[in-house]
């Protein structure tokens, strides 16, 4: 019998930002790099997440040893709770990354089935034909590896999401020799991270935002609320140093981020002094001049926390003149319109607001190579095959074409998108091969923030629900209700029972409505939102069906 | 009886980009200037446009002597078509302003009702109470105006949309000693555009895409296609030069583009060498190393000529390996998905994509003042109030705060919202005045690229004739169509005469998508918009009900 090939297929993040998923197979065994989701466009509405197609894996269930995770980033864990039931195999990755994983487990009641396996950089584990050495590498959160696999047809690597940080909060440097080793003994191929590839240089160290950070600490008359990605331990972690060396203290809202830190302080890898922290249900009291709130919603999510506070109805805090808010992270395209509407709320509200400009020192550097890092990284690697991951089309072109430009790969460049396998026969070659299904699959949880007991389905299955669309008229100089809502539903009950259910919905709708704020009120894609949540809950409650809601405001 | 006050009433685009609107009242006349739309952002699914609510001046009606315009955009004249059934008041602009008004109107069959006044920069009119000079502004449109009015109560200066460029194409500079003028003799009130506030420095003159452009054109294998504003002049002008003196003929399509054109240059206001232009039809078979196509549609609008061309859907023109594209435009942020998705189609391609980066060379400029502009122009000025306008609540505040800055306000400065007036007494005081009605209406025309027969209609109105939601299951593997389309209804018409008219609307849904390609199929934001059309356009003439029309894609 002859030796088996080693197949590479991606199931998503080619061609697309988000639910990143590789599947390396060599005969009869499947490895998985990630199962990460995607937050879905505007068009996709109703819909509250995406994650991939895993019916190549599913078709090959009696294959699939292991799930390998690179990082704790929801685009490469996000996807776990929903493929878990098909696929319950072990979980593999670092000791901060299985953490969160298990907290999520936990809240989808399913860390009882769940095997989880922990690693450490610079450890290797072996799972059927493939021995993989996890490589510490630097991004914007923690306890992030690189995998470097030998396969009995060669060596593979995966970068994960990375930059390379000459000066990493932890003092942890991206692990250049580890690189460099497997560089000198010959990778047959490298899969890397494209996010960044418009961007020429080298980005700037996590160190960098400080300067800024302490410049408008110092100068903030009263308090200060610091909105950045809960997952962003180090930016965290620099935050609250810069507070402590200015007298401040340090409340946390949101909870993602108070849930992120909590665990990331009960591994030790995040330095709390002690009494340097304020409960949330004392932030109010506490002096503002010596108070720094951190709060998740750096996209203006709708139900985060820093989208309460722009309105004025989070419980623990309340906003105005003279007081000091910093957005330290990217506006992700697409957002723009929501955070520039949450930002005009503090606006409104005369509070000093800081975001991302482009022209003073940085409040936000990016967790993700830039160009000249992508070059370093090739040279070290000199792979036989290139295979750019983790972007929209035009930035896996543009990573195919810089390392074009560098020179360092002795074979081929392959531009792939998700579902376009490649072959590597044991001879060293490798082949395109016909596509496996892969997409996107749309699920339904509950809101962003707060996660219920969820259920995967796809639209089929969603469709199978119905369909309920509420309509609200809106007075557009009162903001008052003009008449009580409508509701339009399909395929969701038959109409005897319907009837019923629907008149009660639409009290729920009106009740939902009238425990707004003016603000909220305004800002329709807080108030749908809202709407879309509590119907949910009463419908599913009631017929325990969840048809897709599409709620519709009418101004009038 | 007392002297009476001049009232000024923004009516739109103050805290809020588009629809600009300003009314200005003194005793019993009331003047207008500008009338604007807005395009609606993506929450409002299923508007076309929307404009400013009149309310006011619907109440005023009998006071109302004429609307003034400063320039051609959108965002100024937009309105005007859905204003005049209600204010049909003389209309003075500049000659390119109004040619392209007429047309505007022509379409709507409502040129024969309407009056319009031409008036050129330097001249001045007397409209009751009011003497208006027209003040020679540049900005990325040609034929724009400042007004300057002197009223009873002192002199009120509107800068339009302006910025202060040395080297304009057509060589007619910045009025500048015009407003100096003013400045000299007393200036009661100004009100300026805040679009670009948050840049400093200032705006590089609409020459300086040339560098680029030229470089990009001499570097081009074959044919380039070049997308910008349509009523960017200056701009077209430049591209048909700068291929000119390459040897490369111009050909031109999408609708505004070529009514642009072709108004500008029967003014006068282009020159176009004979014989330097390929008729659409033609530019198939032209030499693609000696052409150049100009393509409306910079923003991803679903059915402009570029989002047709980059999925190979556009009946004059393909493109291909080697092909280059430009977009010489802004991506305005909420569009930037959009117009991300239609970058990627032409990468898939293999075509030569250039967009703003912000990297090199321009090869695009911004039309607004940036930071040093607008305090050189309240150096000059020196008004005795300031009103910021045309911005985001974020924009005005910035704008107020670097008026304060400078110094050159004696009075007061007041940061406005729309409906919200200033009251000027005849002692030279001003005074914030109780809000009048404004906001927002939904109005619902033909598709962007065809307008038809247009009716206005706020959203109580579309409510009478209800919402109908087509619901269409495409297989994510293969791109087909799984079931039939399914339609949900409601308040649209009673169920006997419904059930057929749903049938047949059915089977429209049906055939607009299997006359789409799969490529549009995949982009969801066009294939919805193609359904939405193609249905209304169907309703429309079965029906005479314009309902709202919601199209949802299931991904089975």
């Amino acid at each position: 019998m002859s030796t088996p090939s080693l197949w590479a297929i991606p199931l998503g993040g080619l061609g697309e930002f988000g639910m990143n998923m590789l599947a390396l197979r060599f005969g009869d065994d499947i490895i998985v790099i990630d199962a990460g989701l995607m937050f879905p466009e505007q068009e996709l509405l109703g819909v509250d997440i995406v994650i991939p197609d895993i019916t190549y894996l599913k078709q090959n269930k009696h294959m699939v040893r292991a799930l390998v995770l690179t990082h704790v980033h929801e685009d490469h864990i996000g996807a776990i709770p929903y493929i878990l039931g098909d696929l319950n195999v072990p979980i593999y990755g670092t000791e901060f990354t299985l953490a969160v994983v298990r907290k999520k487990l936990e809240e989808h009641a399913l860390l009882d089935s769940a095997k989880l396996c922990k690693v450490a950089p610079g450890e290797t584990t072996t799972i059927g034909p493939f021995q993989i050495e996890y490589v510490h590498v630097t991004h914007s959160t923690i306890d992030c590896v690189a995998l470097a696999i030998r396969t009995p047809v060669g060596v593979i690597i995966h970068t994960g999401d990375f930059k390379i940080d000459p000066t990493p909060v932890d003092g942890r440097p991206f692990d250049l020799h580890a690189f460099a080793r497997y560089g000198q003994q010959g990778v047959l191929a490298l899969f890397s991270d494209s996010t960044n590839v418009e961007r020429p240089g080298f980005t700037p160290s996590e160190r960098d935002v400080v300067t800024r950070l302490e410049e408008l600490f110092r100068a903030a008359p009263q308090k200060i609320v610091v909105s950045c990605f809960s997952s962003s331990i180090h930016r965290i972690q620099q935050v609250i140093n810069i507070a402590q060396s200015l007298g401040r203290k340090v409340g946390i809202v949101g909870r993602s981020m108070v849930d992120n830190v909590e665990i990331a302080h009960g591994l030790k890898k995040m330095n709390i002094p002690d009494g340097s922290i304020v409960r949330p249900q004392d932030i109010r009291s506490f002096d503002p001049k010596r108070l720094v709130v951190l709060a998740s919603g750096t996209q203006a999510e709708p139900m985060s926390a820093l989208s309460r506070i722009a309105v004025d109805n989070h419980r623990f805090l309340s906003i105005g003149e003279n007081d000091t808010v910093i957005l330290s992270a990217r506006l992700i395209p697409g957002n723009e319109k929501a955070i520039f509407r949450m930002i005009d709320h503090f606006f409104r509200r005369r509070v000093l607001v800081y975001y991302e400009s482009g022209r003073s020192a940085p409040i936000h550097v990016s967790g993700h190579a830039s160009q000249e890092e992508m070059k370093l990284l090739l040279q070290l690697v000199r792979p036989k095959y290139f295979i750019p991951l983790h972007g929209e089309y035009r930035h896996l072109f543009r990573h195919a074409a810089l390392a074009e430009q560098v020179g360092a790969v002795s074979g081929q460049i392959f531009l792939l998108e998700s579902g376009h396998p490649i072959e590597f026969t044991p001879d060293g070659r490798a082949h395109r091969r016909e596509p496996v299904p892969a997409g996107r699959v749309m699920v339904d949880s509950g809101s962003l923030e707060e996660i219920e007991d969820v259920v995967i389905r796809d639209r089929r299955h969603l469709s199978e629900d119905g369909v309920v669309v509420p309509i609200i008229a809106i007075d557009k100089h009162t903001g008052r209700v003009e008449t009580p809502p409508e509701i339009v539903s399909r395929g969701f009950l038959p109409s005897e029972d319907g009837q019923e259910v629907l008149a009660r919905a639409r009290d729920v709708v009106l009740k939902t409505i009238e425990q707004s704020s003016a603000e909220e009120k305004m800002d329709w894609s807080v108030i749908k939102e809202k709407i879309r949540v509590d119907l949910k809950r009463f419908l599913s409650k009631q017929t325990s069906k969840r048809p897709l809601i599409l709620p519709v405001i009418l101004e009038v």
